[in-house]
């Protein structure tokens, strides 16, 4: 059994790792920290858990405990990971960090999107950017992985099929994205009630949010050169799930699109290109760690619109890190995520 | 007392219209048409009216009776007001027209977006379409109105500032629109069911929407020539609302954009143009016939985005049609249309 | 123009009266309180009211300008009126409060569910407990009208017809009530969170709810001797609405229970028995100031099951307290409350 | 591997099954019928089930194919299993309906309930109502199980410890249920749809619901004599989920219920008797074959209140058929089931 640490699990991502690694044939989870909650069991905080990990309870963070896992996952907020990543990299653990502490390559725009300056700007290096669509060699040595955010998940895999084939304009990319209120995490904010969220449709930070450096940051790669971004999210009426409507001008129109993704896609376990002309539903990744993409070309104009959906928690967070964990350790990169959304 | 008759009362923008009604001063409600309902009382179809409109049946269409009503609503299907208005234009009364059958000026395109022959290509001419902010003085004399459809309300008050002042590229527009479910009707469809469309969130007809030719005809309107628009409706989990987020490129950045939106709007009573920076939610404005618009250039580049919300019931069908009915009688354009919002 | 006053007007209830407000065509509110948002414009708070009140903001609570003020509105939470109204009742204002200050007469049994002293045990014989349907005549010469709270007026509008005519046996009803999250205010709890409480049902406060003694002490004025009460309040994933079903043995099976409710009800102008059979829906009330009614004797048995549905909000809040208001001016009592309920 | 036929399964416990048995070590889905989409890809109507099941096809019902099953699954409208049951067991086949054709024991009470002559009375003898917490070993060498209805299973496993214990009065028994839409079906009935249930709350079926006898088929099992049981439903705005609050009077004050109600499930898989004084959430088993009870006694008085929640699509129908074919085969009885519940 692979022995597991979790910092920081009392959000909606830590609760949903446990989730996931319950099902998981061969991880067993050692050790959950929580300064908040120590010597809280977690099933009495999370009762959909009872009957699973009936002992487990947070404790504070110790790093020899953690130390003495195969694999610590962060799902703390953003700078936890800075301060204790260091020192647990000279243990024999691999850290896989659900936050935003490494995603982002260049110290000082992190410094700038998140407000402060950055805790460990030496790892950086050693830091993989885990989207395994991209990076899955990197990933298979890696010590440290930085899972990407939900937003980026969605977007970069909508395009980078044809950023990385030449057939978009890099200068003129829109990503209008629309995502469930699970984004915005368990803090209790006015704007996260029930009764302040429902039965309505905004976007927000639309001047700027901290998922667009990341995106750009992809997007880049896949180009090899700059590119032109405009994000704008949007929250929406649902717990779970993230839709990407992706909107970009392409110079080549003798290409075939839907065989484009298809091929880009062919041995990616877990990204579905659906048939040509569909749209497809957040509802039909609920719980599972899929992306599934439909692309389209209306009226046969330049501008293709690729549709694309994950679960921001399984796909867009814990999932992935899962999926990570699995390459890392050199097992069947499936393994415990196979199972289907539930839908209805 | 103004004498109405509603022709089609049984779906949404039907009891919508009445419950409307039922808060202005100067309306009374003469007739209500509905061939499967005959001789049911509207308040035992619609419990929210009981103790409203107590003796009002519906009855099958008759022009004697219509004809007699200083206004007839149209909240049909498309095809039965090509039908009817003809002959009931030989009355005195006046049409207000819900449906599609008369937004279109061109007859040809009307006919390959609906897949049937246009009904009354002949009433065109006389036919005003309903956007007061547009189109007021012909409205005030008109005999048939065709009251715009839901997301050409949003997305054209949001993007008509921009292009009649000539500071948008019309050849790059994107109208990436989210919609409750009312939008679709009260049909009792698979797609529109709570357990197919609740915690979920889709784009359709990416295709091509019957909405597209409509919006793209009120934005060639503003600009006086060609416009290159891509449109793409969303379904929300929502009852009441759409979000319009609307893509131009600016081609002057010296104007202010802010500015531009009050003055365009200064004088329109049902049209808030909010602060710099705002994020309007559709909640604010349901059950009110109100559009409210933000601008934002996000870090300062060529692309605006405006955010443009409306209740698709009230701005977008069954408010707008009563806006109609004040200007073309001569009231006060707001009687009965002055409540606000509820929230939450 | 009445001049009104309102203390505390950030949370639900709050904002609910100045929507209502809006809508009377006597009322006009001069001052409105709250220590935090000292200075906000309301109309930047709560959006769905820019267009209205756009010079009205809050202010910190003064006496002299509440006490110039015909009437003013309490909605606070429990303890301020306690602290406020002694001195406020020495100008000549009415006070309507819509917390629970003032409803129990036993002022023991008050601190007891509220877990701290009452405040002013020496103003409750003054104060009126402010539920139409039974106490009218007092209303209308009241100073001092406490509101009901929700449950209590959808329990006890459902259940005192049985009560008052001695056909149910007072030692065994049960009110099973369904809340819309609403209820639990504006304030920033988990359970309150979008993701914590929809697609969820869920029992709370089983052991003992603050509505228990309040509903108990109106069955025992119905009745006239004691009353054996259990009462199950359950959280359902809706805004707005509640949902009482009520069970209680009748001891007479000559009675026509239907003509009964149709009797006590006959004029009153927010209660609706709806016909035998009936399902009231809680949207079928969804912003308007009714309480309807269904009375059921299920498999001709000898129990019956009552249902009854508010709006929290309104007839459960701020609609009955306008109610109050306009029957302690001398008004129509119906003046500003006639609007139907929004639906869909 | 264990040879499966479904009957009819295009429903939501049709899909339901096939998500459940994707995720079972030993099922395989040989057959699933459907007469209206016969030849359509599974995974194509069901996007949730692409990669999985990716070669199955609806067919029409065969007897021959359906009889070289292991096991065949019903998830058909009532009338059908009448119809295939008889010639499907001169196969070795076991059958598992999920439907209410073999549910009640008396022919005569099936059709007064379901309106119709009942099609298999000579198989009555044969069935084995599917309760395992009650008939677990009769379950094991059963050819034909009767899967139990939803709110049947919540309200059964709520009230059976009580009630065999002799502890409460079986003449009056209330069991006031909220259900999620899905307990509703597929079909496109008007009040399914999203605008007509969503954001409100209402009883249905008040003068009698079609699970009432088999409620009460499994309380006087449990009593041994005749029960008096009022029981209301109600739609509650969520998709899957049911809440039962059951109420009973005890006659014998000194029994510790929680430790009853432990004792009685302390060997039960599926059944999870929570803590003192707690509130179990629908959440809490979305998407897990499991129901969990919580027992009070509020201010101490005779009332027994018990809290009992389940997964109508899964403890309430697919997830307990899951169950039952495990102990009819030998299996492990968790086998395929054992996943947390998706929370949030």
């Amino acid at each position: 059994m692979i022995k597991i640490g979790i910092v920081g699990g009392t959000g909606y991502t830590g609760v949903e790792l446990l989730r996931l690694l319950a099902q998981h044939p061969q991880a067993h989870v050692e050790v959950i920290t929580s300064r908040s909650e120590e010597g809280q069991r977690v099933a009495d905080m999370y009762p959909n858990l009872r009957g699973h990990y009936d002992n487990l309870k947070f404790s504070v963070p110790d790093v020899t405990a953690l130390g003495a896992c195969d694999v610590v996952f962060f799902a703390t907020p953003h700078g936890v990971a800075h301060a204790m990543a260091g020192e647990l990299l000279s243990t024999s653990t691999r850290i896989i960090d659900l936050s935003a502490d490494f995603r982002l390559k260049d110290s000082e725009e992190w410094s700038r999107w998140y407000g402060q300056p950055h805790g460990a700007p030496e790892l950086l290096e050693t830091a993989v950017y885990g989207l395994p669509e991209v990076n899955r060699e990197a990933i298979r040595t890696a010590r440290l992985i930085a899972v990407p955010g939900c937003y980026p998940t969605a977007a970069q895999l909508g395009l980078i099929p044809l950023l990385e084939a030449g057939l978009a304009d890099p200068a003129r990319i829109i990503a209008d994205c629309k995502s469930g209120v699970s984004g915005a995490g368990r803090g209790t904010n006015l704007g996260s009630l029930f009764c302040e969220s429902t039965e309505s449709m905004k976007a927000y930070a639309v001047a700027g949010h901290r998922h667009l450096p990341e995106i750009s940051q992809g997007l880049r790669q896949a180009v090899g050169g700059p590119v032109g971004l405009t994000f704008v999210p949007h929250l929406t009426p649902m717990i779970r799930g993230i839709h990407a409507t992706l909107y970009s001008t392409v110079v080549d129109h003798s290409v075939d699109l839907q065989a484009l993704f298809e091929q880009r896609y062919a041995n990616e376990p877990f990204v579905d290109v659906m048939p040509a002309g569909s749209h497809p539903e957040t509802r039909s990744v609920r719980g599972a760690n899929v992306c599934r993409i439909a692309v389209h070309r209306p009226q046969g104009g330049d501008l293709v619109v690729v549709l694309s959906v994950i679960d921001n928690l399984v796909k867009g967070a814990s999932g992935q890190a899962v999926q990570n964990m699995n390459i890392a350790l050199g097992l069947d990169e499936t393994l415990g995520l196979s199972h289907p959304a539930l839908m209805p």
